[in-house]
């Protein structure tokens, strides 16, 4: 049984995260960080009896409380960096699903692991189908002449492309050779989908199809739940999700 | 029976609506006319003993030979242009698979039809995909707040967007109340597509989304097969396949 | 402005249709009606202080406290037949979204709506993406030789095919002439899927595929809308989503 | 440059891959094995003067006239059979696409390439898009509690379902553990299509589609060119394209 405090667990994506990983066997929350409910339970912000864990107003409050073996973040660059440090100075493992962090911030999380000989984790998609599709993007990048990447979501996502889509097109230029007419990106903001990520490869007679579709943020709480299991084997920075699923 | 004479059979799709018509009960391609295979025989274009049908330098030489009930063009426009002109002189009904005019050229087409009292058809896709799509695009475009069309085709077509996906932006912002925001275009250029075309509708909650995915210009044959069967049912320019249809 | 009252708004489509309703203009949900939330008010079952809406134990009890232009039901066959005989002896006009129904029963609405001269409105599916798939059904099920109708859904769904997926092929077998073998049925239970219906015509070179996603069930929501809207100019029991919105 | 000889040339996949081999810069097509058409010339089979290639009428004959590097063989399994060992005994690669074989025939093969140190591939699939296919089946097969594989082919098409899905239901079920009802089949046989296979994965919030559409048979000519370079480097008997592409 392994004690995790999830930050920014009453967001959209934190909350998620929090219902899922209630319900798995080796996990117990024993606190929610989020300064907008700070005072309350997960119980009231759910509007579910279930979910009895206290929220605090900050990292240092919480660990004020409690001892996790974790700590999840979901928040933003700015606070992450700051729970990163509090974490591994006392030997709790961080993953982090904040994205937004510039190179030099990621090269600083690299040297904290090092320093404090402590595991941590640092994905921009925790939910298995971003890990599958990338999987088949390096396996399929080196073998196609065209590339086509597709992101869609509903009209008040403002970036453009996705940063999913971001990670897709690094990948393919890293694994393949792709001039610029032969990998484009297209991005649809639409009402009434959820977020939809799509690789399209166009060789000579085919196309292959890679596509994710998320109907639940609960998805990125599966991810998160086996990074938990397996975080305390690494003494350094893991950036990509296969690391803690292969 | 109807005879029939093929302006433009020998390239790619005026080939495959020689094929296709030639297998139908009611049809007889009795000539083709292409200037390139002008002496030759469609099974020598073809390979197949099958087509034992005369190829013609011109439209005038054709009809020096044969006296078709209709004449079928997958020209040009300039091209396209004199064969309507000769054909409605004639009391032969036009059908035209042929695209680029100018506005001034259809009006052109419907004063011809008047004048001369003879049926003539121009329809940019002569598919029953692309007219189903069509109807779909006619019923939805009220009811959805955003519309996306997607065009998928080899990257040697240079046309961006597509013709179809035009028609079909043009349907859109005729029967829907879009903004520039709300109704995108996207165009991918990927080996190993034939040609696709999507149109996506996001409302309230919900998707539709309508494709048409042509395997083999085949397709356009059967338009135009029914398209030979009702149009001397009528005396003017029909521009749209539904009214053959319907 | 037309007041409202929802048989069956506490469950998982009453409840989006309760939320959607309530932010349209010219629509007022006066009363929900659920014997298991009874007493209480909306706003405590969404957690939302802006719902405001008492919960009576049964429609007698409603129309007691309240006097709606038209009542919604999203309950079952036995419930909805007697909140439908209540409605239309006080003028009321229902609208059902129940599904479930014998031929005997629908034939008994429509013999009330006779002699109480009432509207009625009696649909499976409200969603606009569902009107917008039975259009396109309709018009091309004489145009293809062959169909083949998807519906996914999450594992615990047990009716195979869907409702709406029957819809789909008495439409076809209505409109169209397949034989067995030309016009299949394919139901997939997965998990992390909403719902999907899927409507594939294949026809010569050629394939057309209508598909409609449901992310959210407010997309019910807006058929109910536009049904109180019109459904006091009927005298009639409706079943086609198609006579509401054309 | 290799010399490779291709048996069943004439045969539809069989000709589309003479057609992509002739292209190839480090490949050259010395004969092709074809009873029906023994005695002629590809030119006159495929009515253009670039395959100037003899066609012979068995193996016997064409390795009478030629000494090829490699024969690839897109027959039956009983004439492949034949082919197979002869081509061993003389040191030259046998590739074989033709599907059909028992499980003693395959390891007949791998006894004969043991015996005569030569190496041999036998892949049901040569298509690009088919290996990266299976590599995301490999991966994701672990992670996804729902798998549902779909294949969709001409009405002609008579296997059910088609071999490429025996195969991915094959590799999902070793490297997943999925029950009955966990991973179904689904095969449609629709006109106008010409051959399109997916896998869709279902899981907790999300859903991942893989799917493979093949619009020219030249694709599998792209799988055959690499192994023609590949092969000389093993002698064991290849059964999976990842092996000769990773």
């Amino acid at each position: 049984m392994k004690d995790v405090v999830v930050a920014g667990g009453t967001g959209r994506t934190g909350r998620a995260i929090v219902q899922y990983l209630t319900y798995q066997p080796n996990v117990r929350v024993v606190a929610v960080i989020s300064r907008k409910y700070a005072g309350l339970h997960m119980s009231s912000v759910i509007n579910d009896l279930a979910y009895d864990i206290p929220i605090y107003k900050s990292c240092q409050e919480a660990l004020g409380h409690v001892r996790p073996a974790v700590l999840v973040d979901f928040t933003e660059p700015g606070i992450a960096k700051e729970h990163f440090q509090l974490s591994v100075e006392q030997n709790i493992n961080p993953i982090l699903g904040t994205t937004g962090f510039t190179e030099d911030e990621i090269e600083h999380f690299k040297r904290l692991c090092v320093r404090y000989c402590c595991g941590a984790a640092l994905i921009p998609n925790f939910s298995l189908g971003a890990f599958l599709m990338l999987q088949a993007v390096r396996f399929g990048a080196a073998f196609f002449q065209d590339a086509a990447v597709i992101d869609m979501y509903p009209p008040h996502k403002t970036e453009v492309p996705s940063g999913t889509s971001k990670q897709i097109l690094f990948e393919l230029k890293n694994y393949g050779t792709f001039s610029a007419k032969n990998l484009t990106s297209h991005s649809l903001r639409l009402a009434g989908v959820t977020a939809y990520q799509e690789v399209r490869f166009g060789g000579i007679g085919e196309t292959v199809v890679i596509s994710h579709d998320v109907s639940d943020r609960s998805c990125f709480g599966v991810g998160v739940a086996l990074a938990i299991q397996k975080i305390n084997h690494f003494n350094q920075l893991v950036t990509d999700l296969a690391d803690l699923l292969c």
